[in-house]
């Protein structure tokens, strides 16, 4: 299996960094081939401007999505960009290793996504959800999150952790074809004790060994939408709406 | 009325270039303060590292919190920060001025957060939603979406919008303690008429000039949670949950 893991984190020492050693660790002696992109590390540039791309389309207005469409074409992102994309397309299973800031990816993450999912490569022409470029491979989301977890239940007071991941797991993975493995979490990493610590990458070590049969997420298909792209009643009935509880209920 | 817009994109010839604009205009014709910051055009760095902090508190190790917390005591944030925290304690009201990229902020916009939202200085002891440092200001996210509407309707195909924007509106804007105005939407600019382009910003104007009375999403208050910050019973019966879809039902 080769996975591919995006490394959003500043500190080395922190708990991210201690899971995606893990990770690295527990694949390898497992015999999957892993590449991890440490963003920080690489000095990874989380802008989106005219720097994506080496060709030019209209030099008179830079619309983002145009620009991306002619540089798919001819072949022209950024090297940086291109290395990412070359990642993305190698990989069976792609993670995002983050901690949750301001209830969504740290900014850096934010722009690699920005930047690599570029219309004409990724997506575009009907190419998306269960018809994406990357239908077949599997994504997750590893999250550590400040507080704790009731903060994030149902009726919690920040909201469930579903919702706040519904626009990474639908609208990131599952939009560009990606089947979503259920996201794994850990809570206020900085509080647990040393024992917890283990049990944690324990329990992450084991995830890693089972990246292609772990539960997913279950969202409607292309097929359930009505011309207008709602959903259709009958889809609707058995429950599978793009809203983010679905996730539990369908799962 | 003090306004502060945070305005996050690349082309000035933008629509959402447009839109500020006429914000501007709208605002200064009537009387009112208005600051923008044009976070492309400052060349505002999203990236949180060292550099948020003219001091260090623990050199061994980079906690973001921690050093926020000191920072927020020596008053030690790096001058670009500073800046924006005292636009935000200046304003009245805050506007995100962006394009709806990857189902959220453009990651100048979250990093732009992920900086200038720090722990000591605009949460953190207990101050956060109803109880946060910005309680009395208003904050609206100003969005231009690609997609057309029905994608993200209640059923449509991309989710809803108001799940989309739940980590911004409840995560970022109420969670500061900022009361929450209905975001104003333009969905598919790229494909409207020129009548459609002046009716949308006619209706923005428009809405910078009852920025105060503009309706409000409604969020449970702190009472309303139990000691584990779980929604009690009866505040969960009244329907006002923090689901997402909640924004509607209870607006």
């Amino acid at each position: 299996v080769r996975v591919f893991i995006v490394h959003s984190h500043h500190e080395p020492k922190s708990f991210n960094g201690a899971m995606t050693r893990e990770a690295c660790a527990a694949l390898q002696a497992a015999g999957h081939d892993v590449v991890v992109s440490d963003l920080y590390a690489m000095g990874f540039n989380p802008l989106s401007d005219r720097r994506n791309f080496v060709t030019i389309h209209n030099p008179d207005r830079l619309h983002q999505q145009a620009e991306e469409t002619y540089a798919s074409q001819q072949d022209s992102f950024a090297p940086d960009i291109k290395a990412e994309m070359d990642k993305l397309f190698w990989c069976d299973v792609l993670i995002f290793q983050f901690p949750l800031w301001w209830f969504g990816l740290p900014a850096i993450l934010k722009g690699w996504v920005d930047r690599v999912f570029a219309m004409g490569r990724v997506y575009g022409g009907g190419r998306f959800y269960d018809h994406g470029v990357f239908a077949g491979k599997r994504a997750m989301c590893s999250v550590t999150i400040g507080g704790s977890a009731p903060l994030y239940s149902e009726h919690g007071l920040n909201g469930p952790i579903s919702s706040i991941l519904f626009p990474i797991n639908h609208g990131m993975f599952y939009f560009t074809g990606f089947t979503v493995i259920e996201p794994f979490l850990v809570y206020a990493p900085a509080r647990l004790s040393q024992q917890d610590r283990e049990d944690h990458l324990k329990r992450y070590r084991e995830r890693m060994l089972e990246l292609i049969s772990a539960p997913t997420l279950s969202f409607p298909k292309l097929a359930d939408y009505d011309e207008r792209r709602i959903l259709k009643s009958a889809a609707r009935t058995i429950g599978c709406g793009p809203s983010p509880n679905a996730d539990h209920a369908c799962s």
